[in-house]
């Protein structure tokens, strides 16, 4: 991410109060002012890439030319835009952690022009990345505890979206992805199975599978729904037993139909040959809703693909988060427009037991008792601080958070989310702006 | 992009096809199996992107290498991979064409592995890019004559996805974006207003008017509903009185509360000062239904800033597409199962008068009278032909398809798509095809 990925406005803004000195520092706070219809919870992602943004930050030259050309800038405007970078100090909540309406996932603490310039971008990554890990986490809870794989690719926002996408989906628990780049970039394990095209391209599936299992031996999933899906398992039988493959050393794969029936039978014609290892893929389509029936309906299915819906959280697309000022040269900054309520200051949140109501606090309140601190500083002046960015960190934090969520938080539909109370202090000075506005 | 951008499947069935010499020339053809829910059409978009990433496939040499290892290939595999570049011929679509479910987007001829392994890229791209080109078409129509921006840019999935959406946006008549990157990419205009936090700063509506108005004179658009929306329109107006701009010299938005209301009373408040030619910009959260219902109450908005729902297109985020084999090694290749019903061979759309049905044949059909073909060629052995690829072309081809748009297809509840007709050969072929099944 370069610095030209903001919007003209923080630009022009900026520049604005870059030349009145007006550089104090500000408090930004991005949050989730609701939850998305049927969320319980949100699962904060996307801080790994918002930092290297901020370590990065900065406009190249062409860039500013164009800006001056573009966006009424002069060139003074154009000088002190050059010089600047990211020094400020980042509050996050960590990758994997849950949070709830209004409180923050990230506090951004810089002068004013820095923290305006960056908004977008933050705005932008953590909305995208929280939305799909939560729809994701959905998927991971729906499905009881069958394997789970990112199938997304092929129709996530572009490409780069599917790359976060099949991050996000570890991080709650999928054990692969489709995705050849996000194998590689993070370590995840390649799942994959083969396309209709090969088995058209051989017009003949007993010699596609023949051919497939020749050619790869050490993960043999046919793909049994190019024609009739029965007959499609009954000939990766017929192969299995032609080329003597053991019980567990292949599996079927399908994508269309009345998948809960279709298993169903495809469980017994595999286990009839004494195919009782062998295993169950399901994809197409699918969505948390769709999981929990087949995982309800106890579905004889050990795999399953999950992509379109997932990969653009297709019920609910986005978050609605907002970037706030709520603190600037030492004044905190509230906003009472209906709708669009924001608390002042820079925060803390401290979350207790199961089933008790996170506590939303200023950040320099001390601590209450039994409490444990939801936000930690992950960048100061500028550089990252070292540590909780892993993936596999990540991971054990939304672990550990899942067992925290009560129940009623966790279902699919119409949860209860966890209750956010806000501390007397917080109250008080919150109060305290309302009435002087 | 890169060629990682696919899913393993494809890698290890093309490495299988490379293995088994099935090298013929293969087509595939990507379409739209059904229009997402309240669309009438589909804007053509994405084939720019699409060219781009085909005319620079290929392997580097560490992604073959991790392929080796995390894919289950031989070194054999990876020896041929390396080698392979995109030399096939693509038929298109141009970009800003209207097309409806089964027409094809685009269709790729080349030797069965390549075409295997750039399908990911691809769909992701080609769907992506219709579905946000087609809600910004429905916002268009939406908008009766009224300016619309993109300010999509802090929720889209990803920042690649805020600078395609600002592309697509422009193709459909949006007359800019809020999106420094984009501006400066393709050319658009930039348009922009101050930020939330700028007025907050100032700690005083007017002074940061006033600043802003000095600092920004080419172009005065005051946000007045930091605190109170009619409030801040005063505040507009004293400011612009006391600087003496010139009536048409600023401009004021707002994105809370009652858009319609709040529009027509600062109507009233901007005439009775004698700003008859202030314009009132509106944002937050609009989408075609809203923008609809703004433009039928006749308000008073000269121009709206559309965002979160666009760039997502929230209704309706996926379009369900299919990169489906229709021919191998000159052997057509039908599919017949229930819901992925796929036509055999390469095709061309024919169209006629507005208000006929359009005319799904196969390609090397007859071009029957009176009518142009909607497909053309825009890829020849790997090298993009000359033309057809400019910005502003699309936006010619949108305004042309738009005119030709029966009113019942352009409504923006339940529409009703323009008809498709196979052709009498297209139909026996798949006919026969279907039989031998």
């Amino acid at each position: 991410m370069t610095a030209t990925q903001t919007d003209l406005y923080a630009v022009r803004t900026a520049a604005g109060c870059l030349r009145r000195g007006m550089t104090e520092p500000a408090t930004f706070s991005l949050f989730a002012r609701r939850l998305p219809p049927q969320r319980g919870f949100l699962v904060s992602a996307g801080l790994v890439d918002c930092l290297g943004f901020l370590e990065g930050f900065r406009f190249e030259e062409g860039e500013l030319t164009g800006l001056r050309e573009s966006g009424g800038l002069a060139q003074s405007d154009v000088d002190a835009l050059a010089g600047l970078r990211f020094d400020g100090d980042v509050w996050a909540a960590p990758e994997g952690c849950l949070v709830f309406a209004d409180e923050p996932l990230l506090e951004v603490t810089a002068p004013l022009p820095q923290a305006q310039l960056v908004g977008t971008a933050l705005l932008n990554t953590v909305s995208f990345q929280a939305t799909v890990a939560t729809k994701a986490a959905r998927c991971r809870i729906a499905a009881g505890g069958a394997e789970l794989v990112d199938f997304a690719a092929r129709r996530t926002h572009g490409f780069d979206a599917a790359t976060a996408v099949a991050r996000v989906c570890a991080m709650v628990g999928f054990a692969g992805t489709s995705q050849v780049g996000a194998v590689q970039r993070f370590g995840l394990a390649p799942l994959s199975t083969m396309t209709h095209s090969y088995v058209q391209a051989f017009g003949d599936e007993q010699a596609a599978f023949r051919a497939y299992a020749h050619d790869f031996p050490d993960s043999v999933m046919f793909l049994v729904d190019t024609n009739d899906t029965l007959a499609g398992v009954r000939a990766a039988v017929e192969v299995a037993m032609a080329l003597g493959l053991p019980d567990g050393g292949f599996g079927v794969r399908f994508a269309a139909g009345d998948l809960l029936l279709l298993a169903q039978e495809t469980r017994k014609l595999l286990d009839e040959a004494g195919f009782v290892q062998a295993r169950i893929m399901v994809s197409g389509g699918l969505d948390e809703y769709e999981l929990a029936r087949l995982t309800a309906a106890q579905a004889p299915i050990d795999s399953y693909g999950v992509g379109v819906k997932l990969g653009v959280s297709a019920d609910a697309p986005p978050t609605e988060t907002a970037y706030e000022l709520v603190e600037y040269a030492g004044r905190p900054i509230a906003q009472h427009v209906p709708g669009k309520e924001t608390l002042p200051g820079a925060k803390q949140v401290y979350r207790r037991a199961s089933g008790d109501p996170d506590v939303l606090a200023l950040r320099d309140e001390p601590s209450p008792k039994g409490c444990r601190p939801v936000l930690s500083q992950v960048m100061r002046a500028g550089r990252r601080l070292r540590g909780k960015h892993r993936l596999d960190e990540a991971r054990d934090r939304f672990e550990r958070d899942l067992l925290w969520l009560p129940r009623s938080a966790r279902r699919l539909r119409n949860p209860e989310p966890v209750r956010v109370r806000v501390s007397e202090p917080l109250r008080e000075l919150s109060e305290r702006l309302g009435a002087g506005h």
